[in-house]
Protein backbone atom coordinates (compact mmCIF):
# COMPACT_ATOMS: atom_id res chain seq x y z
CA UNK A 1 0.00 0.00 0.00
CA UNK A 2 1.37 2.98 -0.77
CA UNK A 3 -0.19 7.17 -0.73
CA UNK A 4 -1.55 7.81 -4.06
CA UNK A 5 -2.98 11.01 -5.35
CA UNK A 6 -6.17 9.53 -7.14
CA UNK A 7 -8.40 6.82 -5.95
CA UNK A 8 -10.25 4.80 -8.21
CA UNK A 9 -13.55 3.08 -7.89
CA UNK A 10 -15.12 1.12 -10.61
CA UNK A 11 -18.49 1.41 -9.63
CA UNK A 12 -21.48 -0.75 -10.07
CA UNK A 13 -24.72 0.21 -8.95
CA UNK A 14 -24.54 1.69 -5.26
CA UNK A 15 -21.49 -0.04 -4.55
CA UNK A 16 -17.55 -0.63 -5.71
CA UNK A 17 -17.05 -3.25 -7.31
CA UNK A 18 -13.60 -2.48 -7.11
CA UNK A 19 -11.14 0.29 -5.59
CA UNK A 20 -7.73 0.17 -3.71
CA UNK A 21 -8.82 -1.18 -0.47
CA UNK A 22 -10.32 -4.28 -2.13
CA UNK A 23 -7.07 -4.29 -4.48
CA UNK A 24 -4.67 -4.05 -1.56
CA UNK A 25 -7.05 -6.84 -0.09
CA UNK A 26 -6.55 -9.41 -2.93
CA UNK A 27 -3.05 -8.97 -2.91
CA UNK A 28 -2.98 -10.00 0.71
CA UNK A 29 -5.26 -12.93 0.11
CA UNK A 30 -2.43 -13.72 -2.32
CA UNK A 31 0.26 -13.29 -0.33
CA UNK A 32 -1.41 -14.80 3.24
CA UNK A 33 -3.58 -17.99 1.66
CA UNK A 34 -5.91 -16.64 3.90
CA UNK A 35 -9.10 -14.13 4.14
CA UNK A 36 -8.90 -13.01 8.26
CA UNK A 37 -5.24 -13.20 7.77
CA UNK A 38 -5.04 -10.53 4.94
CA UNK A 39 -7.91 -8.32 6.88
CA UNK A 40 -5.44 -8.96 10.04
CA UNK A 41 -2.59 -7.36 7.92
CA UNK A 42 -4.55 -4.32 6.84
CA UNK A 43 -6.10 -3.84 9.79
CA UNK A 44 -9.39 -4.78 9.43
CA UNK A 45 -11.49 -6.95 10.84
CA UNK A 46 -12.25 -10.55 9.53
CA UNK A 47 -16.14 -9.39 9.39
CA UNK A 48 -14.95 -6.66 7.14
CA UNK A 49 -12.67 -7.99 5.32
CA UNK A 50 -15.27 -11.03 4.19
CA UNK A 51 -17.31 -8.28 3.28
CA UNK A 52 -15.17 -6.86 0.91
CA UNK A 53 -14.50 -10.51 -0.65
CA UNK A 54 -18.66 -10.84 -0.49
CA UNK A 55 -19.21 -7.42 -3.08
CA UNK A 56 -16.66 -8.14 -5.01
CA UNK A 57 -17.67 -12.04 -5.59
CA UNK A 58 -21.10 -10.53 -6.68
CA UNK A 59 -20.38 -7.61 -8.60
CA UNK A 60 -17.98 -9.68 -11.01
CA UNK A 61 -19.39 -12.66 -13.16
CA UNK A 62 -17.25 -15.25 -11.95
CA UNK A 63 -15.59 -15.06 -8.54
CA UNK A 64 -12.63 -13.28 -7.88
CA UNK A 65 -11.59 -15.35 -3.98
CA UNK A 66 -13.06 -19.00 -2.99
CA UNK A 67 -12.64 -20.49 0.16
CA UNK A 68 -10.27 -23.69 0.50
CA UNK A 69 -11.40 -25.50 3.31
CA UNK A 70 -14.04 -23.41 4.56
CA UNK A 71 -15.01 -22.22 8.03
CA UNK A 72 -16.16 -19.02 9.31
CA UNK A 73 -12.55 -17.13 10.36
CA UNK A 74 -10.73 -19.92 9.44
CA UNK A 75 -9.68 -21.85 6.04
CA UNK A 76 -7.77 -20.50 3.57
CA UNK A 77 -8.67 -18.58 0.85
CA UNK A 78 -7.13 -18.36 -2.92
CA UNK A 79 -7.34 -15.78 -5.35
CA UNK A 80 -8.28 -17.13 -8.58
CA UNK A 81 -7.04 -16.81 -12.07
CA UNK A 82 -10.39 -14.61 -12.80
CA UNK A 83 -9.54 -12.52 -9.80
CA UNK A 84 -6.02 -11.94 -11.00
CA UNK A 85 -6.96 -10.45 -13.87
CA UNK A 86 -9.18 -8.42 -12.52
CA UNK A 87 -6.49 -7.03 -10.28
CA UNK A 88 -4.51 -7.04 -13.07
CA UNK A 89 -6.70 -4.89 -15.10
CA UNK A 90 -7.28 -2.11 -12.27
CA UNK A 91 -4.03 -1.46 -11.42
CA UNK A 92 -2.94 -0.82 -15.64
CA UNK A 93 -6.13 1.48 -15.02
CA UNK A 94 -4.72 3.07 -11.95
CA UNK A 95 -1.20 3.62 -12.87
CA UNK A 96 -2.09 4.93 -16.53
CA UNK A 97 -4.47 7.00 -14.95
CA UNK A 98 -1.64 8.16 -12.46
CA UNK A 99 0.50 8.58 -15.10
CA UNK A 100 -1.58 10.45 -17.72
CA UNK A 101 -2.78 12.74 -15.62
CA UNK A 102 0.27 13.86 -13.16
CA UNK A 103 0.05 17.56 -14.47
CA UNK A 104 -3.44 17.66 -13.22
CA UNK A 105 -3.10 15.70 -10.40
CA UNK A 106 -0.20 18.03 -8.94
CA UNK A 107 -2.32 21.41 -10.29
CA UNK A 108 -5.21 20.05 -7.64
CA UNK A 109 -2.92 18.78 -4.93
CA UNK A 110 -0.96 22.07 -4.68
CA UNK A 111 -4.81 23.56 -3.15
CA UNK A 112 -4.91 20.77 -0.83
CA UNK A 113 -3.27 21.59 2.82
CA UNK A 114 -0.38 19.66 3.49
CA UNK A 115 -0.98 16.65 5.80
CA UNK B 1 -25.33 13.14 -11.84
CA UNK B 2 -24.41 10.66 -14.58
CA UNK B 3 -23.97 6.71 -14.14
CA UNK B 4 -19.64 6.67 -14.35
CA UNK B 5 -17.58 3.94 -15.24
CA UNK B 6 -15.48 5.29 -12.90
CA UNK B 7 -15.33 7.40 -9.79
CA UNK B 8 -12.26 9.33 -8.91
CA UNK B 9 -11.23 10.29 -5.23
CA UNK B 10 -8.49 12.85 -4.41
CA UNK B 11 -7.73 11.37 -1.07
CA UNK B 12 -6.22 13.62 1.73
CA UNK B 13 -4.67 11.21 5.24
CA UNK B 14 -8.12 9.02 5.78
CA UNK B 15 -10.26 11.48 3.99
CA UNK B 16 -11.60 11.82 0.35
CA UNK B 17 -10.58 15.63 -0.07
CA UNK B 18 -12.75 15.66 -3.25
CA UNK B 19 -14.90 12.31 -5.35
CA UNK B 20 -18.32 12.44 -7.22
CA UNK B 21 -20.38 12.97 -4.41
CA UNK B 22 -18.62 16.50 -3.05
CA UNK B 23 -18.60 17.77 -6.96
CA UNK B 24 -21.80 16.93 -7.60
CA UNK B 25 -22.84 18.80 -4.49
CA UNK B 26 -20.85 21.90 -4.73
CA UNK B 27 -22.63 21.85 -8.41
CA UNK B 28 -26.26 21.46 -6.18
CA UNK B 29 -25.19 24.66 -4.05
CA UNK B 30 -24.12 26.81 -6.90
CA UNK B 31 -28.03 25.85 -8.11
CA UNK B 32 -29.93 25.96 -5.49
CA UNK B 33 -27.79 28.47 -3.29
CA UNK B 34 -28.43 26.30 0.17
CA UNK B 35 -26.54 23.04 1.72
CA UNK B 36 -29.87 22.07 2.98
CA UNK B 37 -31.57 22.54 -0.78
CA UNK B 38 -28.67 21.12 -2.31
CA UNK B 39 -28.77 17.79 0.15
CA UNK B 40 -32.57 17.31 -0.35
CA UNK B 41 -32.19 17.91 -4.43
CA UNK B 42 -29.39 14.72 -4.04
CA UNK B 43 -31.80 12.40 -1.58
CA UNK B 44 -28.96 13.44 1.83
CA UNK B 45 -29.85 14.92 5.17
CA UNK B 46 -28.72 18.36 6.07
CA UNK B 47 -26.35 16.90 7.98
CA UNK B 48 -24.94 14.50 5.71
CA UNK B 49 -24.85 17.57 2.68
CA UNK B 50 -23.14 19.33 5.98
CA UNK B 51 -20.52 17.12 6.81
CA UNK B 52 -19.49 16.86 2.95
CA UNK B 53 -19.36 20.27 2.69
CA UNK B 54 -16.95 20.78 5.85
CA UNK B 55 -14.73 17.86 4.54
CA UNK B 56 -13.72 19.80 1.74
CA UNK B 57 -13.24 23.33 3.98
CA UNK B 58 -10.82 21.43 6.07
CA UNK B 59 -9.20 19.60 3.27
CA UNK B 60 -8.31 22.65 1.02
CA UNK B 61 -6.26 26.00 1.49
CA UNK B 62 -9.56 27.98 1.19
CA UNK B 63 -13.15 27.31 1.67
CA UNK B 64 -15.01 26.28 -0.73
CA UNK B 65 -18.23 26.75 0.08
CA UNK B 66 -19.24 29.80 2.42
CA UNK B 67 -22.40 30.52 4.44
CA UNK B 68 -24.33 33.40 3.46
CA UNK B 69 -26.29 34.52 6.36
CA UNK B 70 -26.22 31.13 8.56
CA UNK B 71 -28.35 29.97 11.07
CA UNK B 72 -28.13 25.95 11.11
CA UNK B 73 -30.59 24.70 8.43
CA UNK B 74 -31.72 28.04 7.26
CA UNK B 75 -29.31 30.62 5.54
CA UNK B 76 -27.79 30.68 2.31
CA UNK B 77 -24.44 29.43 0.74
CA UNK B 78 -22.07 30.16 -2.18
CA UNK B 79 -19.60 28.63 -3.82
CA UNK B 80 -16.25 30.38 -3.92
CA UNK B 81 -14.26 31.41 -6.47
CA UNK B 82 -12.12 29.16 -5.06
CA UNK B 83 -14.68 26.19 -4.73
CA UNK B 84 -15.47 26.75 -8.43
CA UNK B 85 -11.82 26.40 -9.74
CA UNK B 86 -11.48 22.96 -7.40
CA UNK B 87 -14.79 22.09 -8.89
CA UNK B 88 -13.31 22.54 -12.34
CA UNK B 89 -10.23 20.69 -12.00
CA UNK B 90 -11.60 17.56 -10.50
CA UNK B 91 -14.45 17.65 -13.58
CA UNK B 92 -11.51 17.92 -15.78
CA UNK B 93 -9.59 15.07 -14.49
CA UNK B 94 -13.03 13.40 -14.41
CA UNK B 95 -13.75 13.76 -18.12
CA UNK B 96 -9.68 12.95 -18.81
CA UNK B 97 -9.47 9.82 -17.12
CA UNK B 98 -12.83 8.24 -19.20
CA UNK B 99 -12.12 9.57 -22.61
CA UNK B 100 -8.00 8.26 -21.68
CA UNK B 101 -9.26 4.71 -20.17
CA UNK B 102 -12.23 3.82 -22.61
CA UNK B 103 -10.55 0.87 -23.59
CA UNK B 104 -9.36 -0.23 -20.16
CA UNK B 105 -12.76 0.09 -18.95
CA UNK B 106 -14.69 -1.21 -21.72
CA UNK B 107 -12.58 -4.58 -20.67
CA UNK B 108 -13.22 -4.32 -16.89
CA UNK B 109 -16.77 -3.67 -17.35
CA UNK B 110 -17.38 -6.57 -19.38
CA UNK B 111 -16.31 -8.78 -16.91
CA UNK B 112 -18.96 -7.18 -14.14
CA UNK B 113 -22.37 -8.35 -13.74
CA UNK B 114 -24.84 -6.57 -15.70
CA UNK B 115 -27.08 -4.28 -13.32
Amino acid sequence: MTTKFIKIHIPLGEVSAIGPGKADLLEAIIQTGSISAAGRQMGMSYRRSWDLVDTMNRSFIEPLVVTVTGGSGGGGAQVTEFGREVLHRYREIEAKADAMLQTELAGLSRLLKQT
